[in-house]
This record gives C-alpha cells, structure tokens and sequence, in this order.
C-alpha cells in the first residue's frame, strides 16, 4: 500500500493506493459506519461487505436523482446516524457523487470516504469534492464541493468491471492527457486497452499517475475559478448528448472531446486532432455521431460553464496543452451546428 | 443607514442596518437576480417587488420541505439562472434557510442574500449561515453551512408583521439575553412588548444588538463545535415539541427554555429560572406545557447535537450566561420524564 495526502482549502484527503478494502475496518470501525453502493456491486463482492451497515442502490445514472437522496436520508434516519457517523461510497461515479452530496447535507454535513470501484471513479469521479445529481436532463445540476476524508483504492473490485465499463474510464484518462500530459498520451498511443487489463503493474501506475494529474489541477484551483476548468475537456458538448441519447459518460465525452478538438482547429489552430480521434478509436470510444444539434445546443444553454453570453470552453493548444476561451453563445451556437 | 462587515471563515458578509430596500437594485441589479418569498409578504409589499424576477412560496413552516426545493430549481431553471445569478431570500426564517440552501446546491452554490422581515429573522435565523429543510417531524434534518453575502434590514416590512409573529422573535431575543447579556435581560424586564412596537429607535437598537450578539458567537465557532451550541438554549426539547404540536417555533423554544432553566437548577444549581419564566410569560410567550414526554423523547433522540450516547445540553449557569453539558441520554429520559 502507498498513501499520499492532498491539502485542499478546508480539509486534507488521504489516498490510500493498493490497499485492500479490509483496511477500512480498522480505519472507521464498522459501529459507526453507514455503506452505500449499488446493487451489481454488492451482489459481485457479498463477502467483502458482510457485517456492514448497508444502503443499496439501483445501479445507473437514471437514480443520480432527488428521489434516490430521499430513500437514503430516510435509511440514515432509520440507522439513527448522527454527526459521529461516516458515510462511506463504494462504487463508481454515481455513488460517489451521491454519496458526497448526502454526507454534505445530512445534518449540515457529517465525515465521508469513497471506495472507487471502476477506473473511471479512481482517476475522476471520486477526486475533486464535486458531488451532486442530476435534474431532468441537466447532469449535476445541484450538488456541493466538498472534500471527501479519504479515497481506499482496492483494485480488486475491478475484477467484476464490464468491458465497457473500463473503455469508459480510458476517456477520462485520454482527457487528462491531452490537457496536461504529452508523455501519458505518447504511452497511450503506443498501447491498448489489454495491456493495461493484463498488466497490474502498469495498471496501478497509470491510476496513479491519473489520480494525481487531476487532484494537482484541482488542489489549485478547488472552486474552478481557472484551471480546474481544463477538466471539462470534452464535457461541455459532451454532458449536453449524454443524457438525450443514453449514452455512456465515456462515449459522450469523447465525442465532445473529438468536436473540441474540432473547434481547437478552427479557433486557436490546433493541429493534432487526427491523433486524439485515432487513441479514442484505439480504446474502443466513438468519435463521430450525428445528434440533433438544435436540441443539444439548448441543453448546453444551461452548461454550468455559461457565464451570461458567453461559454467558457476547454480547447486544445496542442497536445498536452489545454487552455479554456470564453466563445459568445451566438458563435457557438454556429460552430455547434456546422460540426 | 449604518452598515457592519463580519468576516467568518470562507466568506464576508455585510450587514445594512436600517436600509431601505430600493438599495437592492444598486447592490445587485434586476436583471441577474431571483428573489424568494411568501404569498404574504407578496401581497402585502407588491409594489416593492415589482419589476423583480420573483419565486412566491407557500408561507409556513410544513412548506420547508425538499418538495419546495425541486420547485424553486424548476422555477430557476426556467429564469436560466446561471452562476452568474444572484438568489435573495426576502422573508422569515422559513423562506430565508429555503433560499440558503437552494443557493448552496445549485450549480454547487450561487450568490445569495437576505432580506429578513420577521423579528426572528432579524435577529436570528437569517444570520450564520445555517440554512436547510425539515424532513418528516425532523428539523433542519438536512442543509448546509454557508454564510450569505449581504443582509439588508429594512424594518418597514414589520409593518405587515403579525402580533404573534413579534412575540415569536422576542422569544430568541430572550434566549440571546438568557445566555450571553444580563445588561439586555435586564432591560427586557423593564419593558413591554408594545414598548418596541411602538419605540423605533429601541427597536432597532435592540435588533441591531441581538445581530450582534448572534454574529460574534458565530464568527468565534461558525461550524459548531463548542460556542455556537449556546444558540440552542431551549431548542433541544424545543424542536422535539414544535412539530409534534404544530406550535410556533417561539411558543416551542419557550417551553424548551423553561424546561432547560429546571434541568440547569437541577444539575448545576441555577437560581434564577423564576426570572426567565416571568419574563418569557411578560412577552406573551407560554412555558409550562403538558406534552407527551416519551414521544418527545424519542424525537429528541435524532437531535444533531446528539453525539451517540450523549446530548450535548445548554443549560444556564446564571442569567447571562449559557455552558453546554454532554447529558447521558438514559438520564436524560430520567430527566424529560419527570418535567
């Protein structure tokens, strides 16, 4: 096991990497404890839980919604949990997003740790304190920033991840490293998917390497004022697809990531999307998709990203490079169209 | 117009005392904000508001509830606002603590302000930062920390301000008194309730005061771990009561005191619980109480200031000043009981 400990503005997290999930007992004690996660997750790894205090999910993005908040606060009521409890999410980004926003608002906020069990929550979803759900079709809509107290890394729960769920992932890492990290992309290039699945070693160091591009760029910068803005590399146009056509949240950033590069060519001349389109393609992500434009560009009307005219999109300047430019929402809503 | 800026840990917060509220459109502007209120105070000060994007709750306690929250984000969502928009709660404590917490969660926090219109606002619920919502017979079960940017006191919405509205404020301007400033128990033992109503100077004098005393025991423990528990003198039992007995939450936080005064003469031999009676009673406010002990008992056990097998109590050592005493929950039965 390696720990590494992030300084954020109101609170430090512990990352404990290639720990084995029974550590948490000693760390938090089972008495005060309270579990969520999901039923795929629960019925994969019974053993593990046994003799929690347990709150399961639906499983799917269609339940990172209020009423699902509601079940879980009236299951914490029944477990009497009080400001002395933790609230611990096992699982991938919906619940650890939900789980970090019910720890923020029950009782004005009680202690919470996250346990990521697919690659896209150990490199993303579960770094960062962003929490929240969605309403209708607007992805995150409410939620909080709140630090989690620590982040468990067991990848042995990945041994019951499906194909597409890993693909999934590898769009996050992509991103990570077209916006900050020519190396990862130049390693990325020259691998596959499998060589990661097969090779633990280069598994654990690739999460690492992840984990800590991402928790850098939102240690300085927690309340995205500038560079955590990077992060949406692929997620403005991305976020807007996902929900109106069920698309995974892998899927639908790399096809915003590939429209950003897109853009990145028109405005600031980018000259590399040819070789961001061909890693998606190596990792198994689509690139190209027709979608109803008009429809997806009211969605984005409502990006969190928009300041009043103007949407603050993450461009490429070159590999490695991500830089964001405020767009006036009538050139955008152009360029939207003509992609 | 007098104005006052406390600085608490993440955020500074200016008080406008005695402000007209035409200074809203200068300080904020029409066109990026939301104002929150009641149907009451809607139709009592129309013209004010006009021109305002406006969101008119129902009034009362039984509509702080999350069904209102996912009403006013539709109703946001409709305005399109945007992290650009600012949310101004304009009421009492309900529509204040709705209005703090929705601006808390959506797009994980916006800019809000209030304008408080009750006494009990005045001096208390729209001042600290705690905001949130009732769930079942639980109160404030759910809800943030976060301190608002501005307070604006404009005390001609007391025109429309029911009696027993008054009589509800007095009962925290009591407790204020009770636990921090014999000098005001002193001169609320002189007085009238008409005294006030009737005296603006004095009035505002005594609000002005009470923000005060309410703002630097906040600003000395914003998150409650130790000073700020005062404040709950009287809301322990009280809240356990309030809404079991659809009473006003002044009428509950009486009886609580009253109750709080005995178990203080009890356990740390205060003398002086005859003086707080008569003045609560001279205000209007009742303080003995038949209720039903063991169901209060068992609502009181999900108190946030319960930490496992103690309550953190605020008991009153002598007028003017509160402690907090952790009670062992099995004597505190004892104790509730035999009240």
């Amino acid at each position: 096991m390696q720990t590494k400990s992030y300084q954020f503005s109101s609170a430090s997290v512990n990352y404990y990497f290639d720990a084995d999930f029974s550590r948490l007992e000693k760390m938090i004690g089972k008495e005060h404890a309270v579990l969520i996660t999901d039923e795929h997750i629960f019925q994969a790894h019974k053993k593990k839980l046994k003799g929690w205090n347990c709150i399961c999910l639906k499983p799917g993005e269609e339940y990172k919604v209020q009423a699902t908040v509601d079940s879980i606060i009236e299951q914490l009521i029944e477990f009497k949990a009080d400001r002395s409890t933790w609230l611990v999410g096992i699982g991938g980004g919906v619940v650890t997003d939900i789980t970090g926003y019910v720890a923020a608002v029950y009782m004005r906020g009680i202690k919470c740790g996250f346990v990521p069990t697919t690659i896209l929550a150990m490199v993303d979803a579960s770094i960062g304190g962003k929490n929240g759900i969605d309403v209708g079709i607007y992805k995150n809509l409410v939620g909080t920033i709140r630090q989690p107290q620590f982040l468990l890394y067991d990848y042995s729960f990945l041994k019951s991840l499906p194909k597409q769920e890993w693909v999934n992932g590898f769009a996050e890492i992509i991103k990570h490293s077209c916006i900050k990290d020519l190396k990862l992309f130049k390693e990325l290039e020259q691998n596959k998917l499998t060589h990661y699945q097969k090779n633990k070693p280069a598994l654990a160091k690739l999460i690492r390497r992840n984990s800590e591009i991402k928790s850098t760029v939102v240690q300085a910068d927690e309340f995205e004022k500038g560079e955590r803005r990077l992060l949406n590399f692929g997620h403005t146009l991305g976020h807007a697809i996902e929900n109106m056509y069920e698309l995974s949240h892998g899927q639908a950033i790399s096809i915003g990531m590939t429209a950003a590069c897109q853009i990145s060519q028109k405005l600031v001349g980018f000259k590399d999307s040819e070789r961001v389109i061909s890693v998606l393609d190596q990792y198994g992500l689509p690139t190209l998709a027709n979608f109803d434009k008009p429809k997806a560009f009211e969605v984005l009307k409502m990006d969190k990203k928009r300041e009043q005219k103007d949407m603050n999109y993450v461009l490429l300047e070159k590999l490695g490079k991500g830089i964001v430019k405020p767009i006036p929402m009538t050139q955008l809503e152009k360029i939207v169209n003509e992609l």
